[in-house]
């Protein structure tokens, strides 16, 4: 099926940034875009879908959450991160059945869906439930099953966590035209052990998995590592081989200046999680640094229960301005850089080469932003807007491989109203 | 009329906090709220009007903006401050007409009205056509003639401003049973001559009149008032008698822990702008001090141009994340005492003891959140909701005064479209 999108504004591709075309036309050819231009294509398309009022962009990426954790939504607010984690979190998560997770994964499925979000890296457990529900989506993911051990005794070969990653990876790993990919993941250095942790990233290299970490969220995390190692997390990752595949690594709020030319030499994406640094106390990760030394810095929400919402246009609205107050330095962050990180670079960190820009031959991944909300007028920078002005409300319609699954309020893929319902009642049964 | 709102969540005042009915009633009887409970009221009503799925929460109170400035929305980001006001905003602010002006601030009303502030404080020229902009829409305002002064040898007789804006007070104060308010304003130390400033300030001493003023927004600023009159900002303007009348003071970022006190002592509201302070590279306000310091701090907008939007859901969810990630403590900010920033306190910023809460005798200032959103759901923390996770786009419905102003994307006091197509001519005429 061919559909030619008309009459709408596009930011589309221009080397590392982005150009403006007024009044333009974007065509599909089953799930690639075969035309963009602000003149009407030769080529005949089987429909054409009037856009008027719509700026078309790249969908957004959202490089790192906790999907099932929006069943977790406003729970222990304002506690410090790691009682937060240990107290509230894992104690309520440990009451967690497969169902509840499966649920808590559509509901963020909902509200990435309709607020923008294309693709997304998830770290949580009973990945299996969250393959179902991205296949009847439509959406594209990178799932994991991570690796957490708590028992120092605990041999490789009984680290089962690591066994049934592996096979995730065999089962699953490109299903779906290559929308599922599965990851391999090592929660954390502080929630591990060297020996499996060594142990579990040459498996992954072996397997040319691509490996999704934390790493130094809080100054604690950094600070114990280095009393007990004598070493920072990223150089203890990169001693046991973890950056021999490719990485993506959350938060790195405290990382230095050596652990960033470590990252730098290994090709690490680190990912930027704004609201839940902010929210959480854990600080300002360096992003203006990482961004001068040419790291793939992508963008991502964490957890709902850190956040609380699972908002791309919220992550780059702060991402735009944080770094900026922080430093004192208006000019710091540029709207184009922003947008990279919360779709470009989003791209290379999933190991996507054929998305994350609106260009002819990659993936119709596009969203349709509505230009006649009061917030977006007048339209002087699109980019800005995005940025700056928008919100993810203002998503009118979210498109994978060239498939619709979210429009105008309703979604052509997903059952919300069963969803909200199903959340409710595991609310319900959680917190009563 | 007497009118029901039945079986909806409210967040209703309890003492300085609020406690959360559900499925509950709120009567108004005229423009007050009659009634609150969770059972059905005994008393008859005309109308009886269904809000399931709605959760009522006072009407937003933004206390600092520029609205006219929605017209230089994402002109010129990334600019430092200084550079980007003198060089770019007040040049092609010049060639506003009052046209423009209304214009403008029509557009501002349309995004205030659509995500949920009710009653908002404004600092800008032509005020006369935001008089009847606000008396059109319903919408609360306190709006002034701001007095800037760049002749120094001009007397206070020869300050034409002074006299616009004292007669603007005799004329428009109190109008629209109270809707309109006229408030004096003095930009800026840096923009005015101490003669001017004690004078007019005298003048709103005499006249029962509410000062609003931008303080401490930059180092710079602040740091050059000190090398100039060898004194801060605050204690330049408490000298000058500035402070006693009842005054709102903008930005607030550079105060010092005496000009802390000095606030304190002359109750003077400081008006917290995180979006604006980040993007602009000011820096972030000692808000948690202020606080401690039991300081009325209130919230706002400041002008789209340096936002790039009005969105006061926008500015809670900064305000309650910002300091926590800058001093590294996550039990900072409360989302009650965020919520009171944007209702509560500003209310009383603005001389209006009949609103910013939810309680019997109270006006009927109303905003209702659209429940059914997948990133409102479970609902286990309405505040936490309110705070973290809900957007502008989330409000379903706007009243003020007992008048529905706005509802599920319909504005029923304004011409959006025709609104919208203006501003479209203003900024085609102004930029091309």
């Amino acid at each position: 099926m061919k559909l030619l999108l008309k009459n709408c504004d596009i930011l589309a591709a221009d080397g590392d940034g982005y150009r403006w075309l007024k009044n333009a036309y974007l065509g599909i050819d089953g799930s690639v875009i075969d035309y963009i231009g602000e003149s009407r294509p030769q080529a005949d398309y089987d429909r054409e879908k009037d856009m008027s009022s719509r700026l078309l962009a790249p969908g957004l990426i959202n490089c790192h959450g906790h999907t099932a954790m929006t069943l977790l939504r406003g729970i222990g607010s304002d506690l410090p991160l790691q009682e937060w984690l240990f107290e509230k979190m894992m104690p309520i998560e440990d009451r967690f059945t497969a169902q509840d997770i499966q649920v808590g994964n559509a509901l963020a499925l909902l509200e990435m869906i309709s607020t923008g979000t294309t693709s997304y890296s998830d770290m949580y457990f009973h990945a299996d439930t969250a393959v179902e529900n991205a296949m009847a989506a439509g959406i594209k993911a990178n799932l994991c099953r991570p690796n957490q051990c708590f028992n120092q005794g605990e041999t490789y070969a009984q680290n089962t966590r690591a066994r049934e990653s592996i096979q995730l990876f065999k089962d699953c790993n490109g299903m779906a035209d290559g929308r599922i990919r599965i990851d391999f993941a090592i929660h954390a250095e502080y929630t591990n052990f060297p020996h499996i942790v060594e142990a579990y990233s040459a498996d992954c290299k072996a397997l040319g998995g691509r490996m999704h970490i934390h790493l130094s969220e809080t100054k604690k995390e950094h600070d114990e590592c280095v009393a007990k190692y004598g070493k920072t997390p990223a150089r203890w990752f990169y001693d046991l081989g973890t950056f021999d595949s490719p990485t993506y690594a959350a938060h790195c709020v405290w990382v230095t200046e050596e652990d960033m030319a470590l990252m730098k030499e290994k090709g690490v994406s680190p990912v930027h999680n704004p609201t839940s640094n902010m929210k959480l106390g854990s600080g300002f990760a360096p992003i203006p640094r990482m961004l001068e030394l040419g790291l793939n810095v992508a963008l991502g929400t964490d957890g709902a229960a850190s956040n609380n919402n699972l908002n791309m246009m919220e992550e780059m609205h702060l991402a735009a301005v944080l770094h900026n107050g922080f430093t004192q330095d208006p000019t710091l962050m540029k709207p184009a850089q922003v947008l990279n990180m919360a779709t470009r670079n989003g791209a290379r960190l999933q190991g996507r080469s054929d998305t994350g820009s609106l260009e002819v031959g990659k993936k119709a991944d596009i969203i349709a932003i509505d230009l006649t909300r009061p917030h977006l007028c007048p339209n002087i920078d699109p980019l800005a807007l995005m940025t700056y002005s928008a919100q993810g409300g203002d998503v009118a319609m979210t498109m994978v491989d060239g498939r619709i699954l979210y429009e105008n309020g309703e979604f052509l893929t997903l059952d919300s109203d069963r969803i909200l319902h199903a959340a409710k009642a595991c609310a319900d049964r959680l917190y009563h």
